[in-house]
């Protein structure tokens, strides 16, 4: 038969090492990258396989964009945020404070030029981003004693990094790096005041609310956060079109997955945690207006210094801005009503 | 080559008819299904292909789904609350009033066991359902004056269907049936006193703010629709493994897909709109009340009366309580937050 050597061709056997930023204990976040593993394989018969190593197996979690960068790697599953320290701009494609819900962030990146835009920047790094995975908006974490002003961030000890560090300590707070299993120890001793790390289901399993009862929203530095799969740029290119095709399809596919994973798990997690103790509050006005504030002074800062960052920054800011507006009116008023009827007990 | 034998049966020539329920003028939500058609045949080299006709080419739009529910297309795009009149039950797959917004109504379709709870009931009717695409929250409608009690309400002749029809009728309205076409003359000649459509970005096109300028929010019958893709049992059973993974991940990529496409374009829309001289309204406290009373009655008959449709909704008012006690702490803080910016033109 003459057609059975191009479909060979067409389907040939890939098998890519992907490291993950994650524990496999985290199990939504890390289970992103097994997704698409699977349905790389389900749809080619197991010719184009991805084998997925925990942080730690190949290289640590915060590595896992330079292994993927070198070529040490294929590819690598994390939170562009992570390399805030390299440059902040890749901070823009996950998140940032007071920017994007995780709707309004992924219609920005698929369709208001914010794929492209990233993988402009991600080139320089010798990376191809693809998103892969939401969490939705982020608590604020978990507090020692009540934090109702401004006043009170003076000198608090906080478990947080990145841009929201930064934003943090223009306030008084004093940003702290701790591993996700040393925080417990931290909070119950009290070296530190407080932490932030996922939401409910997450958090759940580090048991926090025994240590730090007072549970704090919203986590105004991410407000719909995207965990990227980063491919090295060279070992993407060498796919063939109807692989790179299917990665593309099964990428949006996991992307869109774990965040309606992680919405069927929060609200569940979120209902235990407060049966157990937790006790949930909302951050005060005045500390997010300060908090805003206090994020903007670094947008300005950075706009000035760094080229890269406001070119992305501004077509974030322009989305963020016909969003809101619109966000107020159906989809807002809709929830707004059915929380009403949640609060009376009529739902 | 022994290989190659085996290769070529796991990738058969697969030409399926899609029968869409939209023309092709509604190009976000009949895109949909091209959509689908493209990422399977990028995938499989050409191999898989779906055909898609506009609602009337093959069959009217209101008749895509009996036409592959008995095999004369082995697919249809559609949304299921069209088939309301034969059993209620169908609506709930899409929307039903005051029920989910968007993403809660994936959360509880992809891990909450909505698909194959509905898939159960399609499968009585000869087909099988996977999401594929959203609205999000859609608008109230265009009104030709204000509503502000539910005593406006009296004889207001709107054009509405389904479950919202029957809901708008126990408080006095009057709804009708007229198709999209129709609408604008019927709306200019005061024939009728309002329409829904559905939001900014396919309202812009038919140019209703100009005989109907008042347009209200919410639409609490569809707080975010699900359009599905209903497959003919029998030749979605047939296809091989390979092929019904990749389908399953392409539609799942492809639901992501629409509702990303909408979150950029209606915010855009309703700029213009406004710009244009749209009013836009929310519907009041009273009148959302009222609706939300008379819905509940509705709900109150059909529990009563159809088991399939109790099942159903019965998982869907538990995974509804859940997500909106969830939903006031950090999606709905953070939104809040950044509209007050909005508001107060500090965005």
């Amino acid at each position: 038969t003459l057609a059975a050597p191009a479909i060979a061709q067409e389907m040939p056997e890939v098998r890519w090492r992907v490291a993950s930023a994650f524990p496999k204990s985290l199990d939504t976040i890390y289970g992103g990258a097994e997704t698409l593993s699977k349905y790389l394989s389900e749809a080619t018969g197991g010719k184009f396989q991805l084998q997925v190593f925990a942080a730690g197996e190949i290289v640590p979690g915060l590595q896992a964009q330079d292994a993927a960068s070198d070529g040490t790697v294929e590819a690598c599953h994390t939170v562009a945020y992570y390399s805030w320290g390299k440059d902040p701009t890749f901070a823009l494609g996950a998140a940032v404070p007071f920017a994007l819900s995780a709707r309004a962030h992924n219609a920005w990146q698929y369709y208001g030029g914010g794929i492209d835009l990233f993988n402009e920047f991600l080139a320089t790094y010798n990376l191809f981003g693809l998103p892969g995975g939401n969490t939705g908006a982020q608590m604020g974490g978990w507090f020692r004693k009540e934090i109702k002003t401004v006043a009170d961030l003076q000198g608090l000890k906080i478990r947080v990094g990145g841009f929201a560090g930064a934003v943090l300590s223009r306030l008084g707070a004093v940003p702290q790096q701790i591993a996700g299993g040393d925080i417990y120890p931290a909070l119950e001793k009290g070296t530190i005041d407080a932490s932030e790390w996922v939401g409910p289901y997450d958090d759940q399993k580090l048991g926090f609310f025994k240590v730090a009862p007072y549970y704090y929203y919203p986590g105004w530095w991410e407000g719909g956060p995207t965990v990227h799969f980063l491919f090295n740029k060279a070992k993407y290119e060498e796919l063939p079109d109807n692989y790179k095709a299917l990665l593309h399809t099964a990428a949006r596919a996991a992307d869109a997955d774990m965040l309606q994973k992680y919405d069927h798990l929060n609200p569940i997690a979120l209902k235990e945690l407060v049966a157990a103790g937790a006790q949930l509050r909302p951050f005060s006005q005045e500390v997010l207006d300060a908090c805003y504030k206090a994020s903007n002074e670094v947008y300005a800062e950075l706009e000035g210094s760094n080229p890269a960052f406001k070119k992305i920054w501004d077509s974030i800011k322009e989305a963020r801005a016909n969003w809101y507006l619109y966000n107020q009116t159906a989809e807002y008023t809709f929830d707004t009503f059915m929380m009403i009827q949640q609060r009376n007990k009529t739902l």
